[in-house]
């Protein structure tokens, strides 16, 4: 199967050009799934409620939804992107996932970074597992990474493929993903954004470098730190469904879940 | 506080020798902290029952104990070191703590690797921190350090330091632990064995590279892969009591346990 991802550097605020580049770099690739960068319509740093609310789309029915519904449908494809949602009032950093067949899903941001906390409310489903037919798929987002239980989760739920939309502007995510893959057996596709937004007083440099990291703990695809790129790569999903390491170890049965319990502890 | 690790290539079965050779190299390091590899006493490449149980030690009545409780007095220091432990006939791979004050504590391995299952029981209680005084510490030993539970429980549970005596033959770990200490905010002091095991138609190259990493993600120390060593680093223990990453993020706090559930699940 042919995963991919998209890297880029929107325009904040600037909704329509930002789908239009993303569309044009989605054509260019072969991939059966790419995935976008976190908040990839909007831009991410925000500096007021009012102009979070103003950007922010209802999902499905928003038009980046829309038009990431219509390349699918087009292509055959399936896509994975990130963007400000807005559902009765309440926002969300989010990512939709769109198939073939339409509208497939969105998760929410769990763990929120930063300012997100400000704008944005942390979601309160969870992480999800989609079946998209050729394979399971689980979604983070950004900061997710950062906590192993994010990833973790996923892999248990029976993700193949971890989709990361990202807005890193920190250096560890990227070799951190071959200890997540290693540690899970699953392949992470992480689609950082490059650039910087400059907001009022604030500037954030974004670090681009969006990776495929396969099962077995090999990094198939490095992007450079500022260009645009749609880049892809083969992976083979049977090494993420199994999940043996030698004749006496099975990295999930070999949790010793009875000693966990501390884990989930408030 | 300063942290080290002894890095030898034990004898099979050569239990004096061992010791011996560990004691020299203890007497070496300036550290107040010191890490031995896993099963430094024994060697670990065990091909029958009947010499594991010759071989493994109760503890802290066993020789091996006794030896280290020796130089941790005259040093005035703290060690935590692998060994085989025989308990009512009932045989671990273990870890011992020993302090200026005398026996400290035992660790026995959780999450057990390859024939490993067939010589030892797993440990029945599961993850420790052990105050020291100058500072907390967890002991995870070897193949814990590829489930993200073991360093995270640990870290919860309110350890600064992990002494992480091992015996590695893959090349993931040493990376693998910029991640732990990164995500968990703690420092890890992985003690590896060097050499090779022969024991009949068996054969284990062991990897070396003890390694000093740091609650900032920084390697403060990687030793070379053949040669005998007794490494030592000063860490910051402050830095590995302040989860806090910055004004609204605190890694610990962060953690979202409501949906955490399904990491516990047999």
């Amino acid at each position: 199967m042919k995963v991919g991802f998209v890297q880029f550097s929107p325009s904040f605020g600037k909704i329509d050009e930002n789908i239009e580049k993303a569309l044009s770099l989605i054509d260019e690739s072969a991939a059966e799934l790419i995935v976008l960068p976190e908040l990839f319509n909007t831009g991410y740093l925000f500096i007021s409620e009012k102009e979070t609310h103003k950007l922010a789309e209802e999902v499905p029915s928003g038009k980046t939804t829309k038009a990431l519904i219509g390349i699918a449908r087009r292509k055959k494809i399936n896509i994975v992107a990130g963007l400000a949602e807005q559902d009765r009032g309440n926002l969300y950093n989010s990512a939709v996932l769109v198939t073939p067949h339409g509208f497939g899903g969105v998760y929410r941001k769990v763990h929120l970074f930063n300012e997100e906390k400000i704008w944005f409310k942390t979601g309160g489903e969870g992480f999800k597992v989609f079946d998209i037919g050729i394979c399971k798929i689980g979604i983070m987002i950004c900061f997710d990474w950062f906590f192993p239980e994010s990833a973790r989760l996923l892999a248990l739920m029976g993700a193949d493929v971890i989709c990361h939309p990202a807005n890193l502007v920190l250096p560890y995510c990227q070799d951190a993903m071959v200890t997540r893959c290693l540690e899970n057996r699953v392949h992470i596709v992480t689609a950082n954004r490059t650039g910087i937004d400059r907001r009022g007083d604030k500037m954030w440099r974004y670090t681009g470098k969006s990776q495929i990291t396969t099962a077995d703990a090999r990094i198939l695809y490095r992007a450079g730190a500022k260009k645009d790129e749609a880049g892809s790569a083969e992976i083979d999903l049977q090494s993420a469904r199994n999940k043996r390491i030698n004749k006496l170890n099975d990295l999930f049965a070999d949790r010793r879940t009875e000693h966990y319990g501390q884990l989930i502890k408030g």
